[in-house]
């Protein structure tokens, strides 16, 4: 399968913004679009969009938790359908503007805490999937969580993410900050190469990490995430 | 065209109930969900969509202006794009319910003061028309304003409802009350059997106004609802 | 101490409406009024503070997690600091209310989720403290949980709450419920009787537990809501 | 009575960052705090008293329509107790945070289209009236607009603003713009100085204008907001 860089896309809100939408959209191939619910709004969908389609650029939802004010950040109790139903709302609402833009889904990518949920909580892993029977597309997510056992099982492609511009821990975890620091791109570029070629990251104690990496995942919120998304583009373009 | 009679549904939110909606359903042929922006939640969304299911009925969208606390019910400025990405993204949402149990979408209804304001504001008319230019369904709306006009001229079958339930004044336009009172459900059937067959309303003076009945509207909130659905179903039956 | 007899106050919201306040206003000594964030809105906290007044009864404070459609009974992730701002910014609407009616904040008393996460997370409970440390009033909580040890060490009155309604485990935990069953006016009565006079409540499977009886929670979603608040109000008067 | 210099702040809202608030709080001498309805939440405005305080600074609140995506540029229907009712409301809430760092609130000043509205409609003017009599401070307002004739009759000061950064017409009407281009700093303290010193403006056509200023309010959107700050308040400091 072609590697492909993806990275989070209209999160501004009303007169909010977020993110250098229009900076980045040259370098991704498929965009995590927000649905409403952490952040993004109706109109802010249409316009995303419409950029995306501009550019050739994939949309897949970004669902959330239902929390605009933490950003989908902060872990919620919720049970399998509501989370499912949850899920079905935004997406479907997402649909609509692909719909207007004569354009279909390509992917789910849950945002945040309900990302990390869907990783250690099989009741939520169950409603991603749910979710997904609902629309027919793959799933991007992390190996070494409940990402790579349950979406499968449910019989949904799990396109794996390698995080260019987070660091891994020795374990292969991943480290989730809420701020993210300006990274070399081509360190991340490097990075993202040896995924690809050799299926390994170098964790924080400078050892050997087994990865995966189908999809190259870019954050909008570090510093020079257009410096980085160009070199990781340039550097990954022979594999996509 | 068969007459249908149809009904506001799916209006709870959260532990909050409102309407009968399991009375009511047996009744109707067509029910308008709400969306989640002046009532419901995608929990209730799913909930009446399979109600609707089981009952045979068929689910048009009955997406509003954003104002959960206002019940859609406070006039406020928007402007013609701002209010069809409104309604592309509540509309798409119940259309994601709607997937989930293998259906398909109805129709259209504009809710509350967005109804209104669709009828007197030419911009509002026409975002409503550019929502259902996605998703390809006709529109309930209320001869005498712009509905009757606008849709029509952009394309879209406008099916004209008369309220079995609510009084018209002698210019033939329709008093609405925020809260109804109970009414007597043999002479709201005789109405709405003289409506359909004579083109014929009673005014609030008694006189004859013209109307066009394609489809009866039964509120929800008035107090004995199911009676009058029983009834006026019954009386129309042959009609639709 | 004079024992008191509170329950749960103006939940409604919007056009929704929850719980019988004016026919249990008559029978309760302070109100717990919901301030907007799991129930409630401007108009319903003006509306329920004026019935608190007519009626001589006490209000304090029902704050809630930020989480209006789970009516504040989905655990969620929150750090002190912002979780004593929702407090501060909650409890301070209410004054507002309280202000314009000439009354003063007699407590707080955490809704839901909060009000167990209190109970069980020494974070939580810190920043209830933090809030009532700027309005400085008691606190509504449960004996045999940090409510009991935290706010006390922190210089805050806990008035301990006594479940009129709800059954309780051998250990002396509560057995929370979403939904709650009618229940016998006169036993509820006369456990009230028996935890203000004796000490001691009975458990599910018949045994004796202590209880604390500074104040009886009577709760207004109870089918029976005001049979039971005129059974133990008159049951209590003596000892209020 | 010395004059002063006024800026919205605290308009952030979770991760959305709004306006310089550290970069223009030494400058002026009141700050509107926004109140969680058009902007700005829990957590903002406890950080933006916090900073007020460390610099001396007053606050006022700075209370809107219901309406967060439309950050209060939408104009809604709203009656007068529902109104006065979300005013008492907001600025409760944010007279809970002064509390919390002893301060005293200072004065109101309704935000956007509320602003506008209050200075049309005699039933919205009265709403922030019902408000300011709970609190007792006076509000800010614009002459040539019911705010100048409601306030006082009811026994409110009202501050007249001078908008140091906006144009206005012959007439004396504000030109109110969504976006705001950077002006000359120079220019404008020049204008806010005639203003004091003279009580004349200049419109667009070139042609004198009375205006009367006792606080000139500085937009934090303004691009070059921080450099007009700091030029208005060094030209105006001998009349404050």
């Amino acid at each position: 399968m072609p590697v492909t860089v993806n990275c989070d896309m209209g999160e501004s809100f009303g007169l909010y913004r977020m993110g250098d939408d229009a900076g980045l959209m040259p370098f991704i191939h498929i965009a995590n679009v927000a649905c409403g619910f952490h952040a993004s709004d109706f109109n802010h969908m249409r316009e995303t969009v419409r950029l995306a389609k501009q550019h050739g650029v994939k949309v897949g939802a970004h669902p959330s938790l239902p929390d605009l004010q933490g950003f989908g950040r902060r872990e919620m109790r919720m049970d399998r359908e509501e989370m499912a139903n949850a899920l079905i709302y935004q997406i479907g609402a997402l649909v609509g503007f692909l719909k207007a833009e004569g354009m279909g889904l390509n992917h789910i990518k849950p945002h945040g805490s309900l990302y990390g949920m869907a990783g250690r909580q099989d009741h939520i892993a169950q409603a991603v999937c749910d979710a997904a029977d609902v629309y027919g597309v793959p799933i991007l997510g992390m190996t070494g969580t409940l990402h790579e056992t349950v979406y499968p099982a449910r019989g949904h492609r799990m396109i794996a993410e390698f995080y260019g511009d987070l660091e891994y821990r020795p374990d292969g975890s991943l480290i989730v900050t809420r701020e993210h620091d300006a990274k070399d791109p081509d360190l991340m570029a490097a990075r993202c190469v040896r995924a690809i070629l050799e299926g390994k990251g170098t964790a924080t104690d400078g050892s050997d990490i087994p990865v995966r990496c189908d999809s190259i995942c870019i954050h909008s919120d570090t510093p020079n995430a257009v410096d980085i998304a160009r070199a990781v583009r340039a550097a990954v373009q022979p594999y996509t």
